[in-house]
């Protein structure tokens, strides 16, 4: 019950009518919609100049995103959720590619691996650490809902996932700290997802990268933004753990087993969902709030950041 | 020494001036080349008629690829590599994206995990497995190089990926049984490749499904006729155990660790490999020539395939 009453405050603090201004979800997400209008390949839009490359952690069931301009002269890059395990393998594929990493980006603190961000910033001088202003981390660039990151011409908008995660219970309140505002575990302001932007030049097809706020038909609440994307925007998450790779916004909206319940339906799933406490997240949370880098780097990190 | 001497018969075996025909393969595969000209997004071509989605299977890091003809009324789709373990996924998503299946497919018979042919046709009547010939295994559509496998107007096109496995030494041999041909273990001539049809209505950058034939930046050897197709090909293999999702023909050309190499050494990095015995061969090889069931239902598909 307490649960349930933060997450309703949370959701008033930042929308006064948040949730009661929207219909309950089973309604308002089972529009009569033909197939064909979101069934699209993950394959169809992105244009010339965006290279785009999905990459994954099997251990934490991990995604991390690749996205270039190889239409710009000098190719830059960024690399949106990496894990420190493989770091390697991205920087090599970068160089492979032969393209110039600008931005080593997180959709928010994680708590189920340690960020490669740090690790990349010492590995390759002029890199950018990025993340939400509102998740309290030290990093390059602490970005807000509505700003803009360009590479070349082409650019991501962030989109502010304010959302509900699986995580619950004291213990989690308690190491998340500040990076989990107003003390509500199991829910962060701190989260965002990135969408490629809206305009010329940019992909036909939008790409939204939702961290942990969407997953495929998975748990995760937003606040409802990502859904007001066109329907056939490509859906590409944090994690995947039964082997999708991508979804769209109409799919989800029509199947995701939690996002098409109504609210009270949607609260009780996620206070019983009974989820052991995240093996990593010790380690995992510390490290993260400083791009990754803890103890020996930390002074280092620290004064690259500021 | 005898290995390397099979692998010569079998190579000489299907075209007299295979090897010898060929510059060596490092001449061969650093040409002077625009990065940019194979750099492509792995988004960016296949048209508004083709859905196509990659699903991961964890144990066997076997990718499974669905492909559709959203165009056509019917919707036909089919399934490349589907594993038993991920058939309910599988079919669910299908189900969820309102499309028609018609075949379920196998690029050769694998060793490492039990295919889900079988168990859709089981569950989905009208379902036609589909293997090479060469393979030698039971399925509806027993297909050979040059054939093309049409749903709706589009079209997979066979490619024969005359290969060397990783596979090696004699237990492969006495279990592979007849799906290796001319008793060479690690090297088969039921594999192939399907690629996306070449023509009007089809995808712009085409997609090659290798199989086994050849992995992102890892092992694998094709008969060369892999390379022949346009640089920016995308790769899509059946397994990646680093986490890759995507290639393509250039890349690989460029990256491959071992088909960067000329063919002696080649030939002594496959040789000095000393993998394990796979620990699925004997189970998988046995279910896989028969679809993917065994024992009880063996009759029942044979009758099907006959």
């Amino acid at each position: 019950m307490l649960r349930l009453n933060l997450l309703r405050l949370c959701a008033v603090a930042r929308s006064p009518s948040h949730f009661s201004a929207l219909p309950p979800i089973q309604a308002k997400f089972r529009p009569a919609m033909a197939f064909s209008s979101y069934m699209t390949s993950s394959h169809s839009s992105a244009g010339n100049n965006l290279l785009f490359r999905q990459l994954f952690e099997k251990e934490s069931s991990t995604y991390t995103y690749l996205l270039a301009n190889i239409s710009h002269p000098d190719k830059p890059a960024l690399l949106i959720d990496p894990v420190d395990k493989t770091v390697e393998r991205d920087l090599s594929l970068v160089k492979d590619l032969g393209l110039k990493l600008i931005y080593a980006m997180n959709t928010h603190v994680h708590a189920d691996h340690v960020t490669g961000t740090g690790l990349i910033k010492s590995k390759v001088p002029g890199v950018q650490s990025v993340i939400s202003k509102a998740s309290k981390s030290k990093a390059d660039l602490l970005i807000e809902a509505g700003d803009k990151i360009y590479f070349g011409d082409l650019f991501l908008e962030l989109d502010d996932a304010f959302h509900i995660c699986v995580r619950k219970g004291q213990n989690s309140r308690s190491v998340l700290g500040t990076a989990w505002v107003r003390g509500t575990p199991g829910h962060t302001l701190g989260c965002v997802t990135y969408v490629t932007g809206d305009g010329p030049k940019q992909p036909q097809q939008r790409m939204a990268f939702t961290g942990d706020a969407l997953l495929i038909r998975g748990c995760g609440r937003t606040d409802f933004q990502i859904f007001t994307l066109p329907k056939d925007t490509l859906i590409y998450p944090a994690h995947d753990y039964k082997g999708f790779t991508v979804s769209t916004v109409g799919e989800e909206m029509l199947y995701n087993p939690r996002l098409t319940k109504d609210e009270e339906t949607f609260k009780n799933i996620m206070e019983n969902l009974n989820l052991p406490y995240p093996k990593m997240i010790d380690v995992a949370v510390p490290a993260n709030m400083v791009c990754g880098l803890q103890d020996l780097l930390a002074k280092q990190v620290e004064a690259v950041s500021n």
